[in-house]
């Protein structure tokens, strides 16, 4: 007798981050002065729709290199959203001051979103350039939103890695501002979706 | 006594391409199913601003590989434009019924530019992984419209590849198409640019 088990329920994952447009998302030693010189080009105070995606969202699941990054924001930049660290290393150390916001997590991360669905997440926020390429070669990631800075840097770190195969993903929505940044929604369009087709792109 | 020597004029080079959403022209091999698959959803018919670019430019400059991809094209899509293949084999053949349209290059990019601008060409429409690569490596890539295909593929031939230093662009215009194709044009911001501001983008 050949039983169907239901897939884990497991929230949206969701992407949501800065490129270049060549696709780098940050320098090789991780540097973002370029970002940096370009959001100068803005208005004050544009956050490119971050607090509104941070408003939709219930946990934050990013890997041990942008944390390292994170830590000395000053304020904390996710007070109110439980933060999960995923690394290999055997301890990481978190600061006194931020053990009740972070938590620190050696599984997988289909286990990880396995459990923070038991636990009630409906929405994640997946940030980490390695940690998202391994979450998209793994066919987790269900939203990509992605801001494209009019600026070519040559080398750095890639927003894309290697995948297992070709994916197709929906454009569900377009931005751009006066400063040039271009910011682009897609939710992956899986196998399964072309059964119900999905409402065309705005 | 120090001569301000003029910089050599040279036509506008203008890239359109289509690239996969990772930043892909091509499979490793060449391969374009991603693409047609893609285009497949949409209208029949729409060239996504083809023929309009087409109508502007005033030669064509691609590199060997891409030559060889579009020599069985029947018809010949560069009708009426005369094209400039770029390549360091001694000879390369090119079929009699193609000798009218197509000329073989065996200068720089600069040099053949300059050689272009010389007999009034205004703009020119530059082809191919390689070429474009290297022409942006050398910063003389005026305008990119790229139309981005909402499919990852993971690997292939990349359109980006290493800059000599940053180099910053303006958004000049955003497009987006119900089968989810979203085309950018940015135009080259050179520091002389500075003195004089461009407007903003639209």
């Amino acid at each position: 007798m050949i039983s169907t088990m239901p897939l884990p329920p497991r929230p949206e994952v969701a992407v949501f981050i800065a490129a270049s447009l060549d696709g780098f998302i940050a320098r090789a030693d991780g540097g973002l002065d370029w970002l940096l010189k370009a959001q100068a080009a803005a208005p004050t105070g544009e956050d490119f729709g971050y607090a509104e995606f941070m408003g939709g969202v219930d946990a934050l699941v990013m890997g041990r290199k942008t944390f390292d990054s994170v830590l000395g924001f000053d304020p904390w930049p996710y007070a109110g959203t439980p933060v999960h660290v995923m690394t290999r290393q055997p301890r990481l150390a978190v600061p006194a001051a931020r053990q009740a916001d972070v938590r620190v997590c050696r599984q997988t991360p289909a286990e990880l979103l396995a459990a923070l669905a038991a636990d009630g997440a409906r929405r994640v926020y997946l940030d980490g350039g390695e940690l998202i390429q391994a979450c998209l070669r793994d066919d987790l990631v269900d939203r990509l939103t992605i801001t494209t800075v009019p600026v070519l840097i040559g080398q750095g770190r890639r927003l894309w890695g290697p995948l297992l195969g070709d994916q197709a993903w929906r454009l569900q929505s377009v931005r751009h501002w006066d400063c040039g940044f271009v910011q682009t929604c897609h939710v992956r369009r899986r196998p399964a979706d072309e059964i119900h087709p999905l409402p065309s792109a705005p």
